[in-house]
């Protein structure tokens, strides 16, 4: 079979199994995921056996230390395996709740009911654990997937879709309800953003080459999460210990997350009374700073910031700083630089959050918080599918119900217009 | 100006109007949408003049009198304009809305806030009114627009811009809340439904043709409405008068649009008994009648359906019936012929009826009411940007909440993790 074939076989398959485990119950979802669980863990030997041919191969391809890392299969992220789909057993069904059901004056009734989107192709690089979570996610939510992950780690996932194959069979949900793509050809790629027949829609996950290489070319809507560039802006009415506590935590916590802060705003106002003690404690964790010409004649550790500085994410120990005159120009420098992930304003004037709150054109706005807090599992998601930067359908961390939408549905008694 | 260079100027217009029409409070947005009304009562004679050179060159390039009839104004279909912004202004305003707070165990406060999308660009055909239309419900719902309507009706479209413009200006709003494409060029809408940078949601508005080739070239999102091929199911246990008033009502309410009934499914079990008494008011009617060799073995008067019929939106007084074993014969169908716009069963039958529901997939499911419910003004939503048959974002009638999204919204007490 050709590509263009081989995918339009698979998605024929995967629109048939839409309708199998879209009408599934809760019961038979969680027997599934379960099962799966179970024959994962009585496949240990094989997985590890194939997951070795790829991290050889890998190495003789001369893949750094990082992608090897993250393409390496131990039985302790095997665990995190199992332990996973446990987990997104354990989670709410979206599908199905019915919501706002109200009569209209024409005597119908009228309301929501949250059904599953129908299939969902998931495009990954060589981490061949998010085949087991991308694959629980859509199974919970009623959706059939349709999995690619990277070719690096063909071998890995070849063996994880046999395990998802004999649990779905077990539980007797049909076993296309997940395809694992077993092509390394990139036409499949290709094939897939492109089916909008038999795909509704593609979640990209991984770097942002690849997400932005897969939004520019699908025609199937996606899914998307660019960058994180987040801000925290301390006003002029910050409590100053709140202050140096987030803008510490929203840096420092983590370096190499999308929800880190990677620009700190000032207000002019408090600029010297804070910025010191919280350089001393930047640079105590290595944290290096870049700042404006204001920030420069505060803190003497720090190089000056170039214009690009304020639209990169660093993902590392780096900051950049501005000192900003208030918060419409900490708005304005926000809404142009801002990747709209998440934003964060330090203060205790009530009218400033306020204003902050609505104008911040972002997917996460916080008052007094860490940047930190987004995220799928704080939000109490359960599980993330990833983090929308985008503003149709899901904004900011999508968990299962992202995967789903509403149709309305209608009760009458025999009503006629 | 070239076009790439003119689209270019007014999407960078349309994202910095979008940011002050987006922080506007609903009075000034009703104020704007009352001095816009103001301004095209006091341009009557502007809009029939320039009006009526769109209508003379109609004629000379041969435009049909359906088409003529949409391109056409008078001084009630102004007066409709005016009442259109009034009822608009009158809506709830769904910007800012916050809903969902709660506590996570962390301990900051979660939530969520509906924002506007940015700048939505509206794409239409010769209808003038559709210019008032969609501006009104884009700047109620806190987003910029950008209308590119048909070319036959550019000198109308620019009459009434010029009124828009008069009334954004006296309310104190950007004039560039609302631009109008001045160029006929066909480039423009190429450009536009490429923007990303600018535009955040592209709504055609239109024939089939006009949705598919938007919805094949577009890289910005698309909210769209392809076809209506919407089916009525009278299950064996339906109530035959129920029955009979619907299949009717969902039929001839109106022949021309969207939610009017296509296909008609039969069980078999009452086909004999509802289907004589149906096709004698279907046929004095004026409706012709195609059907299964089943339906046509009952009904005399009916011709044999080809395959082609079950997958077309006639749009026109034609049906097509086909008798069906039962409900799964029946789900079958639907979920293989429909444009997954609208369907409704007859039953008296629970465990039927929740079936159907459940297992129907398309924007609209009803049970015993006529498929001609399926109205953004039946539906109390006050207004239509349209239809969409897709699942992402929106699904069914479209009012100002789908030109809309939600943000998350944290407040904490200087939290950190």
């Amino acid at each position: 079979m050709n590509i263009s074939d081989y995918m339009a076989y698979v998605g024929r398959n995967a629109r048939q199994a839409s309708r199998a485990i879209a009408k599934a119950t809760t019961q038979e979802k969680n027997a599934a995921l379960l099962s799966i669980a179970k024959q994962l863990d009585a496949s240990r030997d094989q997985l590890l056996q194939q997951n070795a041919l790829d991290m050889s191969a890998g190495r003789s391809a001369g893949l750094d230390d990082a992608l090897l890392d993250r393409l390496e299969l131990t039985e302790e992220r095997i665990d995190g395996m199992i332990e996973g789909l446990k987990q997104v057993a354990a989670l709410p069904d979206p599908c199905g709740e019915i919501t706002d059901m109200s009569y209209r004056p024409s005597g119908i009734q009228l309301g929501k009911m949250r059904v599953p989107l129908g299939v969902v192709g998931i495009i990954y690089e060589s981490r061949p654990n998010v085949t087991i979570d991308a694959a629980s996610l859509c199974l919970k939510s009623g959706n059939a997937a349709i999995l690619r992950g990277g070719s690096e780690a063909i071998h890995s996932n070849k063996a994880i879709a046999t395990a998802v194959k004999a649990g779905l069979i077990e539980s007797g949900l049909p076993e296309t309800c997940v395809q694992v793509i077993e092509t390394t050809d990139r036409a499949a790629v290709g094939a897939l953003i492109t089916s909008s027949e038999y795909v509704d829609v593609i979640v990209p996950r991984g770097g942002k080459g690849l997400i932005e290489r897969i939004s520019n070319e699908a025609s199937v809507p996606v899914i998307k999460h660019l960058d994180g560039i987040c801000h925290v802006y301390i006003d002029d009415d910050a409590d100053l210990d709140k202050a140096h506590r987030v803008a510490l935590n929203s840096k420092t916590h983590r370096y190499g997350v999308c929800n880190a802060m990677e620009t700190l705003l000032v207000a002019q106002s408090v600029a010297s009374s804070i910025l010191p003690r919280l350089a001393e404690d930047y640079i105590a964790k290595g944290v290096e700073l870049r700042g404006c010409a204001a920030t420069c004649s505060i803190i003497s550790a720090c190089s000056a910031a170039s214009e690009e500085d304020w639209s990169t994410e660093y993902l590392a120990p780096i900051l950049s700083i501005k000192v900003v005159a208030g918060i419409d120009e900490a708005i304005a420098h926000i809404n142009q630089y801002s990747s709209q992930h998440t934003e964060s304003i330090i203060t205790e004037n009530y009218t400033t959050a306020r204003r902050f709150l609505r104008e911040v054109d972002s997917s996460s706005v916080m008052v007094n918080a860490s940047t930190r807090f987004a995220d799928g599992f704080e939000y109490g998601l359960g599980a993330e599918i990833g983090i929308s930067t985008d503003k149709i359908h899901a904004r900011g961390p999508v968990g299962l119900e992202g995967l789903t939408s509403q149709k309305w549905i209608v009760f009458g008694d025999g009503h006629i217009r």
